[in-house]
């Protein structure tokens, strides 16, 4: 996507030294627009964790890249088998919730296993992940084109009035390597002349709605609303939210959808008032091999420092404010899960189905077999 | 209540100066502990607005300070019935949705106006006011009994287990003048030794969970963990709170409670998990001349500088930072309405009842002559 007239992908290889993986840095987003020069398997490790790069598709990206820079960790004494195993299981440690970190990494880990020719191995890796970021990129075109048509039936109900769309946490291009998930029918319908606007969630304890979605609206001149989290129920509870689309994080079989905490107050809102709550992902985000989320998704507990601390800028620089007691005990749970009954539809590169066992397996009737 | 073995109220009239009303300043709060002097109605006025003093008891007892500080302001020129209508007009507008401050103040005017003697003014003020406050505190200390009685049955059958309390927002003693509303029943359960442990929301934006909760906690020792707004959902799914204690606001005939944006959202999930919730409040706190608390109370929006920006201590200094894009447009809705049939119990000074039409009418039947 554009910022400033420039095209922009969330993460990619650099130009002339095909060896660096560059990302924008989302940490220092909106204050400062700077990218990062990623060089070794920990470089994407630290990435990851940290938060420089995120959002599942992305994260899946960069895991890929991550088994690619791996090659260049290779010389003569290495056991080839052991060194790809022990990176691919070092990168997929990095977070633990996100499916598509595993999923990109254990493909490309498969591609190289199948390589018997060590001096392909890099070439192969390079490819494969650059394969991950087409494929993705290309899911979200069509998971764009999916949930255009939903706000397009919308915007006619309302006679043209602005769609009002809900969104948490930050689904958009930063975390979809180009165009989002939750936000792809956004800026396809924005740029149809679909009136539209968006509450933005700022998302709560990293901020992702107030810092990266918010940025990226602007940046794209859609208009939009920042809200603290609390607010959403009583929008929907005065008829100023017409639709909601979040991302999703990992989805099971079953249409649970794991995605980030307080997804799940936002779904019972939205049931609660009678409003259409669609998760948008492509189908790397969902998890066949399990069906009950509450029951089988490890919910990442991340550093209680996130929630005592707030970044923002202030005299021009970052800065780190304690919001409470110095000796505050803090929780930091990274993601909740929405139960597949709140939601009223999925809405993925194949098209939209229910969020139900039955419907998830006739639209992928390919990963049942 | 103690603050390091020093006896405090949220509100009081100096010993030394009686034409001094103190309080503490709660925009200071957690990292500094100061107390500001208010001299004068537009003293009160800008305390009440910025928040120096908040909480629907507190706001309350200000008002009618306020009316008492009014008097010093009134001379030989002075059209007395206009001038105490127009100070307690000035005083009530200052905060719309919290009843208690237009209940005070009115009755404190009732009070003035019912005296022949312009010299007797001041005396008659002061002592409705301090009424008002001992009366509130009394409230509290029954509201607190109460709810101990719920705690006591939750910790039986956990065998003594922790009771994990969720509470949203600052319904405690700072609220209050003393005790509290939301935690008075947390305080004598602790008092009493029953083991507990309270989940404080930090409640954006103003975050007086995170700044006044968990300081007025940890001063008294009360075992507690702060968490995201986001974050109750997820917690209520795995079984880690066992019940939700609520302030009120505004609570109406019917039982609908207009309460800190947000609380809404954890009533959704409480009903979701069969997990029980009460709104606590005086009786002063409910309306009784409305029903419906979605159609019937205007929901005050604030400064949406509030959101943009947020306040925390870095080296020592309170420093605001902004979260968000520099021109991000933000909306600051600050309550919304928990529908009754969401409220397991209403917890006032005179016993536990439904949140129904019914059950209320039965308890406070004086009110209904």
């Amino acid at each position: 996507m554009l910022i400033d007239g420039k095209n922009y992908q969330s993460i990619w290889l650099d130009d002339l030294d095909q060896s660096i993986v560059r990302v924008i840095d989302q940490q220092k987003l909106p204050f400062f627009f700077e990218t990062r020069e990623l060089r070794s398997v920990e470089d994407i490790y630290s990435a990851i964790k940290d938060m420089t790069i995120r959002g599942a598709p992305s994260i899946g990206a960069a895991g890929a890249f991550g088994m690619y820079l791996s090659t260049f960790e290779i010389n003569i004494h290495t056991n080839i088998r052991d060194h790809i195993s022990n990176a691919a299981r070092y990168l997929i440690s990095c977070r633990p919730t996100a499916v598509n970190l595993s999923w990109a990494v254990g493909h490309v880990k498969e591609k190289m296993l199948q390589e018997p020719d060590v001096n392909n191995l890099s070439g192969i890796a390079r490819q494969a992940a650059l394969d991950i970021c087409e494929k993705e990129k290309e899911n979200c075109r069509q998971i764009g084109n999916h949930g255009l048509e939903i706000i397009k039936k919308i915007s006619e109900a309302k006679n043209g009035q602005p769609v009002n769309i809900l969104t948490h946490c930050n689904a958009g291009w930063l975390a979809s390597i180009d165009y989002g998930t939750a936000t792809a029918p956004v800026y396809f319908a924005h740029d149809n002349g679909i009136p539209l606007h968006v509450w933005v969630d700022e998302t709560r304890p990293l901020n992702q709605g107030a810092r990266l979605t918010a940025w990226e609206l602007g940046k794209h001149g859609v208009p939009y609303t920042l809200i603290p989290d609390n607010t959403g129920g009583h929008l929907m509870q005065k008829g100023l939210v017409d639709i909601v689309f979040v991302g999703s994080d990992r989805t099971t079989s079953g249409g649970d959808v794991a995605n980030k905490i307080g997804t799940y107050l936002k779904a019972l809102a939205a049931f609660d008032n009678n409003i259409p709550f669609y998760a948008l992902q492509p189908s790397s985000s969902i998890d066949f091999a399990i069906s009950d989320g509450l029951m089988e998704i490890v919910v990442e507990e991340r550093d209680p420092e996130e929630v005592a601390y707030i970044s923002g800028l202030s005299e021009g620089k970052i800065v780190s404010v304690r919001i409470c007691p110095e000796d505050a005990p803090a929780a930091n749970y990274g993601f909740d899960i929405t139960p597949a009954r709140l939601i009223t539809g999925l809405i993925t590169e194949k098209g939209i189905c229910r969020a139900t066992e039955d419907d998830i397996k006739n639209m992928f009737s390919d990963k049942y077999k």
